[in-house]
């Protein structure tokens, strides 16, 4: 099994939840190995058990949110992300790498240090998202990364997106669908209406143009958009969820007893909900198109999300997400804008 | 008071609840008079009271949603759409009109028949959102009419809809931001930094770019995007709405006795949560930039929903909204793209 290499100064709650998720991580999968990048002085003293299966690579610098993602790259060599990049790209043992830091500077990173898979021009992120029955995964891809997209970028999301969907849910007839306006083929922006013709034309089981109401309704399995507009709907399912759950808390204190009584009887069934639309329980974002597995998770992340995450890059590495993406791209290479 | 002239032959539930939806408006608004376009024969006994406030004009063709909009348009002469356009734009006691029938007639027949507003190249779709608060409303504009934009249209759609949300809310310092995937300025595709810079320059209150997690935040009051970022960020909410209510309905059923009786005793607090989440209780879509006030009900409107786009056409036809615009825009004429 790859060993999984964990940036440790990314994020608000670093480095104490990160170690804290590390180590569930090594309770709950016994074969697995980790690298901690960071303050050894620190991590040392915060590694209270496993530490046969945890390495730590020194790092005293700290890359954060208001530092610009190219110069913290080139110039902070002695920064956890970096040396972590180091490690993963170096290391045939280290399959994965996960960090709850700047976006921005994973994003860029993953690009400069670990390089694309060929015939990817631009790397996406895929976000794992619940379905209205709660026993599958959606995957949403660009959720974030390309803001400008050409329409060959999006049969890339879907092709790369098909075999992320396929890893992780075990299923292969995955459908693919195209983020627009409307069902109908014509709808969309010029950008969709090309994207839509290479789409069908693909290998994928590309079932057509689909609304963002249907995104949560597991009637797809990958949504494709550029990254502006993934971003868009991803943003706005996370906000209706916290403003609905923040309405009911508010309209349950106002409600007097019969409706706090009702809250409390309530309690597992409104928690198993949250469980569900809980992002941070799906893992973190995955960087898709770069020769090895990286994963954000969110810049708020407490212990729990940190162990999905680095378990979630150990089954990615472990089931070889990025030679299935090398496979479904071969065929494409010719229509690549490399 | 302006007359209001209802299709009544369009949507899932035409002509019945759109009759009953209209009578409901003429009990709720004592000086209000309705012009009712459909098959006469139909519609006198639908009537059933306030027939002295209300016109029927005898149209016996149907627009659906499986014609082409302008096919239908130009050729459906005598269809209840065609002729209630015809009332609107020919008469001036009629200040506004309401239609749940398709929405690319609507706007097709608003833009051919009525005409644009002078620098107006692109009217565009508002819709009204709650807030998280619960007693404010947002206008996202452009919620799908314009698929493909250029900056100056974002601009337009920004001017259109804060008039619009300022006769609204009756707010005067109405706050405008840009859907957009980060909150810095820099932030968005190339089209968003180029409106960015427009909305800059321009006379509004443009606090800057936002995120879509905080549309229904309350921070803002009128959110601007192109048509297909503002459709897929309107009904990626409305997913998320259903989807939880959905999740929530079989978490209960499944939760045993204790959990359905805590949903009983939660009942009005969940009712208050459905009706403040309901976009039906808003009103329907108001299409801005045309000469007179142009409402789309959702297609499977009930009741409730005509009575409310009923009456909010009267408000906006009493407050003037077609002037409000023209005013605003009078400054910005020599950079429409007209």
């Amino acid at each position: 099994m790859k060993k999984i290499v964990v940036d440790c100064y990314g994020g608000d709650n670093a480095p104490e939840e990160i170690v804290k998720g590390a180590l569930d991580a090594l309770d709950a999968e016994k074969n697995l190995s980790l690298i901690l990048t960071g303050n050894s002085d620190v991590l040392e003293k915060l590694v209270t058990r496993h530490s046969d299966r945890v390495e730590i690579i020194d790092a005293k610098e700290v890359i954060t949110n208001d530092d610009s993602p190219t110069d913290a790259i080139r110039k902070k060599t002695e920064s956890s992300m970096v040396k972590a990049f180091a490690a993963l790209k170096e290391r045939d043992d280290v399959g994965g790498f996960v960090s709850a830091g700047s976006t921005g500077a994973i994003l860029t990173g993953a690009f400069m240090k670990l390089g694309r898979i060929k015939g990817i021009s631009r790397p996406a992120m895929a976000a794992l998202l619940p379905t209205s029955n709660g026993n599958e995964n959606i995957v949403l891809c660009d959720c974030g990364a390309n803001v400008d997209c050409k329409p060959v970028n999006l049969l890339h999301f879907a092709l790369m997106a098909d075999a992320y969907a396929r890893i992780t849910t075990g299923k292969n007839d995955v459908k693919v669908a195209l983020l627009s306006n409307g069902t109908e083929d014509k709808k969309g922006s010029e950008l969709n209406r090309e994207a839509f013709a290479l789409l069908k034309e693909s290998t994928l089981n590309f079932v057509g143009n689909m609304e963002a109401r249907d995104i949560l309704s597991g009637k797809y399995d990958v949504v494709v958009a550029d990254g502006f507009n993934g971003n868009i709907a991803l943003k706005s399912l996370e906000g209706a969820g916290l403003t609905i759950f923040d309405m009911l808390k508010k309209n349950v204190s106002e409600g007097g007893l019969r409706a706090k009584i009702g809250a409390l009887l309530l309690k597992p069934a409104l928690k198993k909900l949250k469980h569900t639309m809980d992002v941070n329980e799906k893992g973190g974002a995955v960087f898709l198109g770069t020769n090895k597995v990286v994963i954000k998770i969110h810049g708020s992340s407490k212990a729990r999300s940190v162990t999905v995450g680095i378990l979630q890059a150990s089954t990615l590495a472990e089931r070889d997400v990025v030679s299935a993406i090398r496979t479904a791209l071969a065929v494409y290479e010719v229509k690549s804008d490399d």
